[in-house]
């Protein structure tokens, strides 16, 4: 499958103080990716989801949104992902197709009515109650982290960021060792994307659950984005911006870290206080 | 039907250099929003989508959403907006139900898969052409702007923020008139819904198309976002972030004003540059 590149360029007009430049600028890309659930031999086929997302790394953005959704527990589960871009009317628009390596029932995940954006996830599912329905690892009582470390983790994430860099349009998710280290970085136009795209990595390199790790979010934290963490087993969340209540709620119930308003200096523990020494 | 608070507290740990404090802090609320369709008399009942939202103005998201999704398009053909939450086990869980004027077909926009999020709402289209076939009102050739005034709408509108001066956690739609009126102003942590909630306003208000007005986006341009405005009629955007490739397309191809990184003395135009003098 060709990747589309990343960041396009595009004749804008800058406006600064009383001048006015035509000059062309590095825009994130943002393509619709379809994403077909079918049998191990490519049989019954079924479209499972549309998601606006940055082009690359799609296999593991659909690894990890069929992670989320409860469709899929382990690499074992899916026999191969195959593009399937014919007969599709479209210029660049990305088709995936997952093949399980076994069959879905009926009933299941592929069967709900189900569409997912840059922001999708958990469309459907009643909130609290049917997060903890779908099943989550425990969590691992650490990791034991000093606020210096986490606190500098927005930072060090920041500076891993290759798009984001020239565009300013990109979300990104960066999943951490508890001494700091970088493990997985995942840019995306979607702050969903990006940690979907996180999570299909581990899940593909068959590293879920993910253990005592700490996920970095350039972005709020959302609902989703706690149930997408929580489900990969990650106890330990960092956000730049400002969480919800109904986010928070879920954090403390799974007994997740989840830290806001991260930054150097500073930051607000809303839950699992206890893992920030 | 009663309204949840837009803000919680939560006792949070504030870590502040090497001081740890504990205090009760105002969050974001996110509760999720069960929208149903039904016939003039309540028959015919079905569920369209399940949105992650702050609460407040509920019946102008609910209106937005299904003028975006085009379901509806005028206020008549609403017959009513009910409150609709007996029988739910959630607590805290909204469920609106709209009586359409007329009963839809069972081909049209409620047999379709959709469920939204907080970031949905041009789920299952297909990208520009998809777009289009919805059908745009045609846009106004003005109005026409200075750059001065374009570059104050964002600090105009947060100023006007009631919640996100508390919180950090919500993004903000404001339409404005061309002399820089703020004329109708939305909060919420979905941005998506932010734009429905107003272009709801201005659908139950009998005032679409929005007519010579500009629309400021506290965040990025993205395309669904972009794909609201124009169906509102909106000629002119100006967001704080960045536009994505695929918005910027849909804004030039309807010839639709696209400005980003507006900020006092700077914005980049990316579309429709002639109304900006």
């Amino acid at each position: 499958m060709s990747v589309p590149p990343a960041v396009a360029r595009w004749t804008t007009t800058f406006i600064v103080d009383e001048s006015r430049h035509e000059l062309p600028d590095p825009i994130v890309v943002e393509e619709p990716l379809e994403i077909w659930l079918a049998g191990p031999e490519g049989d019954s086929r079924s479209r499972l989801a549309v998601t606006l997302r940055s082009p690359g790394h799609d296999r593991e953005l659909a690894a990890g949104l069929l992670y989320a959704e409860g469709i899929v527990e382990s690499a074992a589960d899916i026999a191969a992902v195959v593009a399937a871009t014919e007969g599709h009317e479209l210029q660049n628009v990305g088709r995936l197709e997952v093949r399980l390596a076994a069959t879905l029932p009926r009933s299941g995940g592929a069967g709900r009515p189900f569409l997912s954006t840059s922001a999708c996830g958990a469309c459907g599912k009643e909130a609290l109650d049917a997060a903890f329905a779908t099943g989550f690892p425990s969590l691992p009582p650490g990791p034991r982290l000093t606020a210096g470390l986490l606190q500098s983790l927005p930072e060090r994430m920041r500076s891993a960021q290759a798009i984001f860099e020239q565009t300013g349009g990109l979300h990104a998710a960066g999943l951490f060792s508890p001494d700091g280290e970088l493990l997985v970085l995942r840019e995306d136009v979607g702050r969903h994307n990006a940690v979907d795209k996180v999570v299909g990595a581990l899940l593909l390199g068959g590293r879920l659950p993910a253990g005592e790790t700490v996920l970095a979010l350039s972005g709020r934290a959302g609902f989703e984005l706690v149930q997408k963490a929580l489900r990969a087993g990650i106890p330990v969340l960092a956000a730049v911006g400002a969480p919800s209540s109904l986010a928070l709620r879920l954090a403390a119930r799974a007994g997740m870290t989840l830290a806001g308003f991260v930054r150097p200096g500073r930051c607000n523990l809303y839950s699992g206080a206890e893992r920030v020494v």
